[in-house]
């Protein structure tokens, strides 16, 4: 049924955005690309990871998608995580700082590697409700997620979005450090034992 | 991450099971079989016509995964209607009745086909909670693909599911014909012109 250029999908859908980029850009523009630059590598490296694929690295903005809503959560966390380390030694100020939103839904994917749809969309708007340093997902994530990441959720409730007619409900994420040893980053933003993955 | 016989897949999940089976094949084991392979047929079809991939077919179930909800949801849609259609002219209680739900998740694809998931547990729930003849889908297939298929959705609260900590609130699903000329079932199984797909 899709044209051949075309491949409608269920994806799981990441999108990032830099808190006060344009203050900090006015502030200090050299100080800023740089921290840009290497926030980039961070997420790169993290969504590619786990099976991700960025598919705009805009401005101060990130979008990718995931093979699974699983993987998708792991380099959310992975990436805050690794964001907040390399920033520890800068002003609270001068920090370039990632609002992160994580949803699902069927995409189109065009032969060129960009991808549509509301789900798309939504993951920004999911994005624009976190926390800066924070990670925002949808009941769907939440959903297919829970018991397979060393994460907790706590209900925000049901926000609207521009163009969608109904609302959705968000959940904010954070790693769960109770259950691997403080400081061990890594371990904490693996995913648990898969056995609730098995019937 | 996977291991090379193993992939983790982001999928729509179809189970189906036909009502009071053991029932009919103790009154007319014949007539039964005959019905149980039209019905395959069936869902083979409207699974395959909607990029679906038939997982199994063991005994009157049907599990089968597909690459967007919203071909998944089409499918179950197209497959109850034709089902009604085939048995128009049979007793009550001789017609071959199938359940169907409808769920998404992350699954682990083996080489071989087979797939694993709590996802399929809970799709397996749903169908059991479908009236015989209809579909239940869950919260997250609903989120996906509403304003996306002809069709509404009637909320049936939460259901606990065997073996998941959190219940799964489960929606009923009826195609909307008032959308479609009355009769015209392929039309009205159609998706809707795809502009909610794009932002």
């Amino acid at each position: 049924m899709d044209k051949p250029d075309l491949r409608h999908k269920l994806v799981a859908i990441l999108a990032a955005d830099a808190v006060g980029y344009s203050r900090l850009m006015s502030v200090d523009d050299t100080a800023t690309v740089a921290s840009l630059d290497q926030a980039r590598a961070v997420f790169r490296e993290s969504i590619e990871a786990n099976r991700g694929r960025v598919i705009d690295m805009a401005g101060d903005s990130v979008l990718a998608v995931f093979e699974t809503a699983t993987e998708a959560v792991i380099a959310a966390l992975a990436a805050q995580n690794r964001l907040e380390g390399l920033d520890a030694d800068k002003a609270e100020d001068s920090r370039l700082i990632f609002r992160v939103g994580v949803h699902l839904g069927d995409v189109i994917e065009k032969a060129d590697g960009t991808v549509y749809g509301d789900g798309v969309n939504i993951a920004a708007r999911l994005e624009g409700l976190s926390e800066p340093g924070g990670i925002t997902v949808s009941e769907a994530i939440r959903s297919v997620v829970r018991g397979k990441v060393r994460a907790s959720f706590d209900d925000e409730g049901e926000k609207s979005v521009k163009n969608v007619a109904d609302p959705v409900r968000a959940w904010r994420v954070r790693g769960n450090d109770s259950l691997a040893p403080s400081g061990v980053a890594q371990a904490a933003l693996s995913p648990s034992p898969r056995p609730s993955l098995h019937l």
